[in-house]
């Protein structure tokens, strides 16, 4: 990736470097830097959530009952709670089941089965539909696509973490198939990086040739921060509302990463069209989500000073992880000028690029080595890096040790691919 | 419904009827009897549940951190005390959310956007399809279909709640768009009967046109016994298995009325191919399911002998519930050769059928004295009750004396619709 490499001082390492190599490999390591999981300690933060309600605690303030049916879109309450979390409106929320990824695949679903409320025609009836893919991105959205047969067009990013706008704004003006665009906004998946102001404003005024054209916000890291200085994005829906296209956001959120990852609560953010839309589907679908679920969020953090609160805790913890990948990057390749590194300000990845041509090789040496990375090209579109040189670190799950071992096998990996690819 | 009306004897009875309705509707009441729902101290009944996990209490006997990521298709402790609840093995289950209506939905989308694992073509890419629809049935599965535009065929039942095979059969032997049916087997709703052996052994054996031919088995009500003396249906998968077409059972249930409407526990059993299929779908749809809610489902019941041990305490509230709307329509309706309802051994409802066009005005007339009942035609496909005169009655949530004025007011209502219409 970086334009020059001192090839020299690379090969005369080289002996040492494959003895290193070696050493670990003889070692039998076990290590995982695969997901982006939190780590036991972290889940420990939320422990007095699992038994916050006692036997006799299942209403909420309103008196419903959180036991029994009823409640498409979630208890006020909780409403209130996550309308504060995603920046929205409390009319503009629908609160979901335990994964914003069901969220965002059932947004999918319904588009293809039935349109959007602005489409014409189902998706699914259409020939062909496309999707603008800021790459590299998070896997799983891309998986959605590829599994509905959604034609992904891989969208370079800048340095600063931004999709290449003058390609999106092109693209969407002209192809009417290209029906949305997934995006992580605020400490992205994997760059780390928050969206700035004037490619939200884009985004939400571009002309776009599809009418129901739609952007997926998966906001997932919205609260996430590493840092008392955090990252403020522009809120899209309200710039998306200001330019007159009020139905092109979804906003999406969970609690995953911030109560529990698997029993947390997830949730969507829209103009009240969509609202009213995904309504409609959603009646169809189930009779409501689980209610005792959100009053054990609502009891437990009350309100967004909780949830902030609780997030400096996650950071003390997670913080000395993400600044050990950095140390140990910084000490094996900083001076080398063979790869380059994010230095986030939150959320759960660091994004590593390594020499062209070398991802590939140095997931495969790493895994020989037992340290388990996230799949060469995984963050693109079809698993395809055009250049193979990405790599996402994920530093929440290992401890701070194993943290160390893992990176320092990664940064010799890289070298050594290095020095053979050259 | 019933042949022969003593229509004499109603017609001397209309000025005191008109009366009594009079009064009634002069009181104000707000009594609803119209959807299945528990009451308050049926879920009571599991209230221990919602603080059965201590704060340090998330791993289950594998070692499983339930608050973290991961396990698709459900925790093993979970697979094993569900497969006992469907019958089926334990390879041949998956566990969901907290809907069951949500898994149903969900494989009739997968098949309509990629077909089953036995069709050709998603169902979607076909000019029609459609459904047997046994009926009366339950509203939320016709809702399905009607809202993705699968074309329902009306199946009339027999005396016994079986749907009329020679009518299925016929139908799906030369019918490849006919691509499932619908049909909650025990304790029926709204019927309250179980299907019998020999139409177990029809559904499972008959061929049919579509080589992806489905049934859905919502098995809703699988250990809600009202009695001592139990309902006892055949299994459909393994008679499905002993005919070869293993592939065409999906078996759905939930603990819904087990353990907490809206809080539960849901699942499917069905062939390791479809489980297989479902898996392949689920991967792109969720990273995994509430597993701290299924951990509460085993500790709080352990086994099935716990699950049936809980049952009785729910037939204990809700069968002298059954028992006072059998009473009173017997007090008010029994001699007068008027409408028929079932004694049911189970489940939430109680079947109620009026004279031909009478079960429209029926439902207005008891509305307009307080008493909701579920709308007349909502246990048909299209909400049409070709013979407008089925009423489904749900005892569960009112309290006895609500019911006692409830059905008073409905016996009323009945006797004074069919003097309008003779």
């Amino acid at each position: 990736m970086p334009e020059t490499i001192n090839i020299d001082a690379l090969k005369a390492d080289e002996a040492s470097l494959r003895a290193r190599y070696q050493k670990f490999k003889n070692m039998g390591l076990r290590l995982d830097m695969t997901r982006g999981k939190p780590a036991p300690e972290q889940l420990d933060l939320a422990n007095d959530m699992i038994n916050i309600l006692s036997a006799k605690d299942y209403k909420d303030i309103n008196g419903v009952d959180c036991r029994n049916y009823g409640g498409l879109d979630g208890l006020a309450e909780a409403k209130k709670l996550f309308a504060d979390f995603l920046e929205v409106n409390t009319d503009e929320i629908i609160i979901g089941g335990n994964a914003s990824l069901n969220i965002m695949h059932d947004i999918i679903v319904r588009a293809i089965t039935h349109g959007t409320c602005d489409s014409d025609t189902p998706w699914g009836k259409l020939n062909k539909i496309k999707f603008l893919c800021p790459a590299p991105g998070y896997d799983r959205h891309f998986a959605i696509c590829e599994h509905f047969g959604i034609e992904m067009i891989t969208i370079g990013l800048e340095d600063n973490g931004d999709p290449k706008m003058d390609e999106v704004q092109k693209l969407v003006a002209n192809d009417d198939s290209i029906k949305g665009m997934w995006f992580v906004p605020k400490y992205g998946n994997p760059t780390g990086l928050s969206v700035s102001d004037a490619t939200v404003d884009k985004l939400a005024s571009m002309p776009t040739a599809a009418k129901d054209f739609r952007i997926m916000w998966d906001n997932a890291y919205t609260v996430h921060h590493l840092n008392d200085n955090h990252d403020k994005i522009k809120n899209l829906l309200e710039a998306c509302k200001a330019n007159g296209n009020d139905n092109r956001a979804f906003i999406i959120g969970s609690t995953s990463k911030v109560s529990f990852a698997g029993a947390g609560v997830s949730m969507v953010g829209c103009s009240q069209a969509n609202i009213a839309w995904l309504k409609s589907h959603l009646s169809i679908q189930t009779i409501g989500p689980d209610k005792l679920n959100q009053l054990r969020h609502i009891k437990f953090f009350k309100n967004m000073d909780g949830i902030k609160a609780h997030m400096q805790k996650h950071a003390a913890i997670i913080k000395p992880k993400f600044e050990k990948v950095l140390e140990i990057l910084e000490n094996e390749l900083g001076k080398k000028n063979i790869a380059k590194w994010s230095n986030p300000n939150g959320g759960y990845f660091i994004n590593f690029d390594v020499p062209n041509n070398c991802a590939k090789k140095v997931v495969a040496m790493a895994s020989e080595a037992g340290v388990k990375l996230t799949g060469a090209g995984a963050t693109f579109p079809y698993k395809k890096d055009p250049n193979d040189c990405n790599i996402r670190i994920a530093p929440t799950l290992p401890s701070i040790t194993e943290i160390a071992q893992a990176m320092e096998i990664v940064a010799i990996c890289v070298q050594i691919a290095a020095i053979e690819n050259l």
